[in-house]
């Protein structure tokens, strides 16, 4: 791998790309991370706004901007103009003869003396590095970019390349791309007249402070969009990087300025209109989005936005189930029955020893307050979020293809050519050949490890319960008594949180490193199962306290007979209740925001001390920072990773523990309004101005979606079944109540027990009580039938009962999302209608042209026409399909 | 709708389309399903080839034929050549001034006597039809397809329109299809050495004779191949019909001459490799059958031929798992204590007053019999049919992904042009507006009537079965009634099977009824409407008598106290297994191949017969008819829905009820292989050769499948857990039995029964039994205990366990299917190999023609050529991107 000699540093014969040792543009010494897109500036900045962002010629307008260390302070600190180094650049990448495939550029005096002195003062390595960085320039220019190197900058150790795609090159990569120019006529639709055409106008002007106040579609119509992609002869045809330019056709001479203005224009428009908190109850300007990021992040806020407008009817609903709730708390007869002053039923102490006997009043608090979450509106609320997520996955589908219709791309293929090796993987794949087991070996311990940490650390927090509350019923102190339930579960939840937040961070390194093992073959393979595997651990990292709580806790194995429940009354759905808000809240708070907000601004701050401490002309440098140097101290784009992330495990609080926490989406509601313009704002100020990148939808992320929505139905038959009473409930009015009402339900849930029976040295320590018999909750015989304490027929008929309902609800649940699937059409009516009278237009414009072609071959050939034309027709049309664009031009041709 | 002034016929001035009142090429008085494409001979008949596949100048070859008829016969009847009539069609349609738009065509002198005295003789209705036929073929002229009439032919009343597509007409419609011309390189894999390679070799030597004896790939890399399609400027550019040809460009002069052989080469192969039951254990060779019928077809015969294989591997473990139920059911400890010779186990009388008491012993053979069907291999079966069911969906997305790359659809779209309104449908609207009720009405009532008349018949079918038993059991010859039960089951099946038969038909046709009577849209609409409400009257006629023998006979409604179970030990089981082997076999030896051979034989002889009564000179029309004649007695294509129904209706046999009848995949797999054949028979001789459709994909029938499939599941996991006796063994094994073995299995499942609790008149009649005790099959308190013959608590906890595993069945199927549809990747390695190959060859051709046009614009503007090409080169490049063919022509221009 070591390439030492130098004496033929890549000679210029005639081969098209050199492709030996190099493995990425890291390899080259691009610090690619650090390759920027020009962010426009903030409103304040703005008379600033034409420093940097051109070429020294003020004409040619930066694109792209590289950046490379350099190792040793350039020699020629005091020439201040760096056009001269433009030159060298140039005149260097002709000596070294790199591989050019098409016209040469002007030639230049060889042997350039200053060159020579740099190149003995560096070492090889970066002699190398160098060595292939002006290569790759020289292919740069060679697809026909401008390039233009600026050493000198304020910035030491930061050498600068300036990249400018003329005009042509843009036309050419639209080209190859197949880009349709947007000159779609809009098709107006019938309008219907009368009352709703009425309606219709009424409901427009209710909803218009609701827009942003961008006119997106004047410009839209004005000026042709082209988005281009750098694509590059390198390593074999692939594509390397992605530009995104805003261009004008028939903007005439001010083309140059337009563009400048219009970005700008853009910029501000986005810092007016969208990242900012005071426009919270507006639409967003995804147009505009995706104008200045692209398509990948203008569909994750077009997401988010539609995910959080779905958000408002299931919350809406949340409230108002929550609210039944509430209301019908003093209706409720087994909690009326708990709270009742005569009700004195004694119950058998909840642990061995320590604990001791307590009266069934004590719970009545518990029992009331879980009726807010346990009763039969919470049934009809799983069943409508099991469908509200299947409705929120159609609209997805239906947005995601209209923002691909009005985006122009239908017709774009996600890009098979960037499928290519990476980097790493090849330099791997050498290496793993010899040591293949060895490798395999390290994925299984990494995975068992891990898997193994969480286990261990979800324990550690059931001992520290079970630990802690033995502790505090120990004490004898009646007012921590009284208060011991509800400080347990609450300092429980909160550790548990903690837990959880230092393992979402362990758990993304552990992600990354398992995924690095696995060595996947191609950058898109490396991401997606990088997504995966997040996915999964952070996924299990945050719910599996809920489920343990959920379905776990308080039961014990089949035969140990004292006492299965731990839970009074109505007590497990209220922990998993409090430990559901704790973990949603905390985690949106402290991770989502906190970390979101101030960790960019802290990493800012250190970036720009350390620089400033390396620096030696720092005030000179402070006063008339170039644009691109001023980018260079914003945090770099990381990915959308994080941000689908946190909102995919929201979606899994939404939806999946819904049945136990109806507030759970009003929650999600206000943690995302503030989260969209928190996004934006991070996104246009605090991070570098991401490459634009193609997307025609968001991947991976629907099918997890999709994944969490399936789990949700299952998970939430169980909790509705086996946490909340609502089977046993309906169970004993249906079969055993006499007279159909709840009436002695509590007595019912509850079994007897002789406190004779005791184990030894497990009755309760306490001295206090005097009883005979205490109850506990459970489905067993009495100490007085033939088979005491064996499992009654009471808890086997409940079980069957939770048991069928659970395929009920499971399979009818997902009937009725199959049929929400089925009867919301993937494409918009009016969008299929618009491709529909697209197409027509298509074969309109093509007859004609061939009608065209016809008369004009038969004009060339007058006589014998028919037989020549047999054999030249094909070739004459043998060109592709056009578009309805290329057929503007071809007529003219 | 009437247009009785014929004054001015569609005058000639400059307008595109005439579309008033033209609803469907019917209203113009072709025959719709009688426009036919050329049958290629059967080989019997290949001497007389030549006759009718030529126009009259013997080199323009026939490629479409449209039919019409004639009111009058002929006036020319004498005139046996029917050039003239060529010319005839021709001049009239000139001088009717039909709608022409670019060349006109060779002038002819105006005002025929002949077309004039045709025209008085004529009544309005047929001239103004002939009339918009005339202008119509105008229309095909000016799309550039060459017409000649034969009116004169011996199968008096029917005209015959003949068409000849030019060559340039055919490139024109590729074009415009964007098709590519099969130009691929096919890039040779690595190959493996050593052992593998091997071990392929040999593979490959061992399963030669599976390959059908044809040389497809020769054929196909010599000859590119274009499928044309017939766009007509008609109904608002709307796609009338599609044409199939095979052509080839570089075979020099002999060219049509190679096209006929080539056809008859084709017709001919496969004739004798693929429709003949000799070839059966070979594949079929799908790229001919494409070739011939096109791509619509071809999927279906894929399809086919993948199911079939796919049934391979099913038969076998359905076979192993029977095999496995022979060698244990004398192990079988349950059916052992039946039989055993001391069991004087006492059984109650099935039903009131007619039965009598009988004996355990009786069931013996019943007993032993539903061993086969009922052991734990069959759940193990269950759960791989499932997996199978989802490997099969798989393997079908991706051959159906290699077929699209073999035959270069990859970039075709689903036409959305051909979403046009059906003519009915537009008729319908404007009488719907009127009277939208009255429809609603309709259909709800078509609906629930039909829906109605369903469950009749089926219970209809349930209470002949209750009185025959009774009848049966009456009778006091012994003989007759240790036959009862297995004659009643048997007769009943076969009656249920008639029934279905009958119904089969019935709801074909109130499908149809009840599809016409919504007027969906569009064609496409209507198609698979028509489909799904076939699918489901075809699948709930086939499958509710099965449903309702597995889960709900012999179980009474819970407060009929006696005797809730009328199948004895795995007596339903036994009962589903009849039933389903009797109508499986029933329906696809009547039904498919008796109905599918028959029917259409009878057509054509009623057809040929009839035609003969009416000729006039039928000894001289039999002595030399023209190929289109011939082909104009073949019964017409009709669609493949009645093939994939069958099939599908099939596939739910395999999959549904798999746990009850572990050899339905056997019987299919034994019909599916002669079905190929038979269909391929009837495709290739018994109907007329359909006109070619290309598809992506299998439609509607795929996400029936799925559904299949998907309900498939859960079926089987109730006829698992309620059917069988599965689950209480294991509850009985794990939680009552003494020593965990079944030994005293069966007598845990009887309840007693003391006599003298019947109810008054209840008690069988027969005199012969003095009994004080007898048994019955449930879980039930015996008489002693505190409360009789109220369920107890086993009942309850077997139900537990049944629904218990019912969730987990079903979960664990969907996740492992889940899991199946996930590691299986939808497209072939190779395949996406090849495709990323040809992107990249694309790429590199696009970037040289580009370095191309640079220099060539370069050598053209020699001074200030760089302002100039930022102008020049949009317009230039305009056209839009290349496919790998037009860059080969490309690079030539």
């Amino acid at each position: 791998m070591e390439r030492n000699e130098r004496s033929t540093p890549v000679p210029g014969k005639e081969k098209e790309v050199d492709i030996i040792n190099i493995k990425g543009i890291e390899d080259i010494g691009y610090v690619q991370p650090d390759s920027i897109l020009l962010n426009c500036l903030t409103p304040e900045e703005n008379t600033g706004c034409q420093h940097g962002l051109y070429f020294q010629d003020g004409e040619r307008r930066v694109d792209y901007i590289l950046t490379y260390h350099i190792k040793k302070p350039s020699s020629s600190r005091s020439n201040r103009q760096s056009s001269r180094f433009t030159d060298n650049a140039f005149t260097r990448s002709i000596r070294r003869g790199t591989a050019r495939l098409g016209r040469a550029p002007t030639p230049q005096p060889r042997g350039d003396p200053e060159v020579a002195s740099q190149d003995h003062s560096m070492d090889y390595h970066v002699d190398d590095k160098r060595l292939h960085r002006e290569e790759f320039e020289g292919n740069l220019r060679d697809m026909g970019m401008e390039l233009e190197k600026d050493e000198d900058t304020k910035t030491p150790g930061v050498g600068f390349v300036k990249i400018h795609a003329p005009w042509h090159v843009l036309c050419r990569e639209a080209e190859f791309m197949k880009l349709k120019m947007p000159t779609k006529k809009v098709y107006e639709m019938k309008q219907s007249t009368g009352v709703g055409a009425k309606i219709n106008t009424l409901v427009n002007k209710a909803t218009e402070p609701l827009y942003p106040n961008v006119e997106d579609n004047r410009t839209h119509n004005e000026c042709p969009i082209l988005y281009v992609r750098l694509v590059l002869p390198f390593l074999s045809y692939q594509v390397f990087e992605v530009l995104k330019r805003t261009k004008c056709t028939k903007c005439g001479p001010c083309n140059a300025c337009y563009v400048l203005t219009f970005c700008c224009s853009v910029f501000q428009l986005l810092y007016e209109e969208w990242a900012s908190y005071s426009v919270f109850y507006k639409y967003q300007p995804i147009g505009l989005v995706r104008k200045y990021f692209g398509e990948k992040i203008g569909l994750y806020f077009a997401w988010l936005g539609l995910y959080t407008q779905m958000l408002i009817p299931a919350s809406l609903v949340g409230v108002i189930v929550f609210l039944y709730g509430c209301a019908t708390v003093d209706d409720n007869i087994p909690s009326m029955e708990i709270c009742h002053p005569k009700n004195n039923i004694t119950m058998c102490p909840l642990c061995d020893r320590a604990c001791s006997y307590w009266k069934l009043k004590e719970a009545c608090g518990t029992a009331r307050a879980s009726h807010l979450f346990d009763n039969p509106a919470t049934v009809f609320f799983s069943i409508f979020m099991a469908l509200w997520a299947a409705m929120f996955m159609e609209h997805w589908k239906r947005r995601q293809m209209r923002l691909n219709y009005e985006w122009d791309l239908t017709g774009f293929e996600e890009e098979e050519v960037s499928d290519h090796p990476r980097a790493e993987y090849e330099l791997r794949v050498m290496q793993k050949s010899l040591k293949k087991e060895h490798k395999t070996q390290k994925v299984l311990i990494g995975y068992s490890g891990f898997i193994g940490v969480t286990f261990a650390i979800v324990f550690g927090v059931i001992l520290y319960r079970i630990s802690t509350k033995t502790a505090l019923h120990m004490s004898n102190n009646p007012t921590t008594r009284s208060n011991v339930r509800l400080t347990v579960k609450t300092t429980a939840a909160i550790i548990n949180l903690v837990v959880i937040l230092i393992l979402d961070e362990v758990y993304g390194a552990v992600a990354r490193w398992l995924t690095v093992l696995e060595v996947p073959k191609t950058d898109k393979s490396f991401e997606e199962r990088l997504i995966f595997k997040t996915f999964i651990l952070k996924f299990v990292n945050a719910f599996t306290p809920i489920i343990y709580i959920a379905f776990f806790r308080g039961r014990r194995p089949f035969n140990w007979v004292f006492f299965p429940r731990q839970c009074a009354h109505g007590g497990c759905l209220m922990e998993l209740c409090i430990q559901l808000s704790i973990t949603m809240l905390g985690k949106q708070l402290i991770q989502n925001n906190l970390f979101e907000i101030g960790i960019p601004k802290l990493k800012k701050l250190i970036r720009y001390i350390k620089s400033k401490r390396r620096s030696f002309q720092e005030e000179e440098r402070e006063k008339k920072l170039q644009r691109y140097e001023t980018d260079h101290f914003l945090e770099p784009f990381a990915g959308l990773t994080p941000e689908y992330m946190e909102m995919i495990i929201q979606f899994g609080f939404v939806t999946l523990f819904v049945a136990s926490f109806p507030l759970a989406p009003l929650f999600a509601l206000l943690n995302n309004i503030i989260e969209i313009r928190l996004d934006a704002k991070k996104f246009v100020a605090e991070l570098r101005r991401p490459v634009a990148a193609r997307a025609k939808d968001i991947g991976i992320w629907y099918n997890l979606l999709r994944a969490v929505a399936k789990v949700a139905v299952i998970i939430n038959a169980f909790v509705i079944s086996f946490t909340s009473d609502f089977i046993p409930r309906l169970v004993y009015q249906y079969m055993y109540s006499p007279d159909g009402s709840m009436h002695g339900f509590v007595n019912h849930t509850l079994s007897y027990f002789n406190v004779s029976n005791f184990q030894d040295g497990k009755e309760p320590m306490d001295p206090q009580h005097q009883v005979e018999m205490c109850r506990y909750k459970d489905y067993r015989e009495p100490p007085w039938s033939n088979t005491p304490y064996v499992i009654s027929k009471e808890f086997w008929a409940v079980l069957a009962a939770r048991l069928a309902f659970v395929i009920v609800f499971q399979n009818v649940v997902m009937l009725m999302s199959d049929i929400v699937d089925w009867l919301i059409p993937d494409i918009p009516k009016d969008i299929s209608l618009q491709i529909h009278k697209e197409k027509i237009l298509m074969v309109e414009l093509f007859m004609k042209e061939e009608q065209g072609k016809i008369q004009f071959i038969d004009s060339m050939m007058p006589c014998g026409g028919k037989e020549k034309r047999n054999n030249h027709a094909p070739i004459a049309r043998s060109r592709s399909i056009p578009h309805t664009h290329s057929h503007t031009h071809a007529n003219n041709f």
